[in-house]
């Protein structure tokens, strides 16, 4: 668990223990080769530097929604940092000089500790369910909750 | 509720019933100018072209989050596609000859349905929760699970 830095505030209530609007299920894991938090890039830019692939597992009954996803070089991944506090709203990142709010942070501290990545697609073995990609930035066994095909029109910054 | 259509096909199980593997909390909900299923756009570019502003509300104990946020031009928004089934795992798009994964697919049924849009931010009421942006592809009053900063390093396609 992160301990709460100077100028951190924290919300009064803890998401971690009360959230109940909606609830999610696991689709997979995403296997990488980073063990421990400590070993994991602070975000996708410094992942991809460091050039090591990981994997992608979508777990037995959720294969078949890979059909068709082999015609997309690039995808967008959602996953769960199960490990982050739900309850800081105000940051003091290690590298800034004044606190930030949460929303303002790609931390995966949040209400909704939901993360996000775009991706290349290396391989796609859909019978075994795996997707090789080129890089992540979380930790081995992040619980996986969405894939989605990467679409220019969609994504790519407004303008 | 979407029927299912001919070469669609459905879980064994339904995730809407089954799934609680995590649990979320809605921070906000989205003011949107599409106030039924039918009127809304099918995705953020069809949204765009139509040159509708939208509105996203953050509740009260999360609006201290959005300090700092003000830096950016673009956001991520994570919503909750709370009227979508989850038990479809490959669809029959009616623009489609043939049937794909869902994960193929920008649907909003889906395993977790958690959807996804990179918008243009107008104007930051910090004190009163609200962000106008420059269109939305969700109906009126879709729960909003997260915002992120867009950040070009990390977000753009790779390579």
């Amino acid at each position: 668990m992160y301990s709460v830095r100077p100028h951190e505030i924290t919300l009064p209530f803890d998401p971690a223990e009360t959230a109940d609007d909606a609830r999610l299920v696991f689709i997979g894991r995403i296997e990488s080769p980073w063990k421990t938090r400590a070993d994991c890039p602070k975000n996708l830019r410094i992942a991809r530097e460091r050039s090591q692939p990981a994997r992608v597992h979508v777990a037995e009954p959720w294969r078949q929604g890979l059909s068709g996803l082999e015609d997309y070089a690039h995808i967008v991944l959602l996953y769960w940092m199960h490990e982050a506090r739900r309850d800081i709203i105000l940051q003091q990142p290690r590298h800034s000089l004044e606190p930030s709010g949460t929303f303002a942070l790609r931390s995966p501290v949040r209400p909704n500790p939901i993360a996000l990545a775009t991706v290349t697609v290396l391989a796609i073995d859909q019978a075994n369910g795996t997707l090789d990609i080129d890089a992540i930035d979380c930790i081995d066994g992040t619980p996986l909750l969405d894939i989605k095909p990467r679409i220019a029109s969609i994504d790519d910054m407004p303008g």
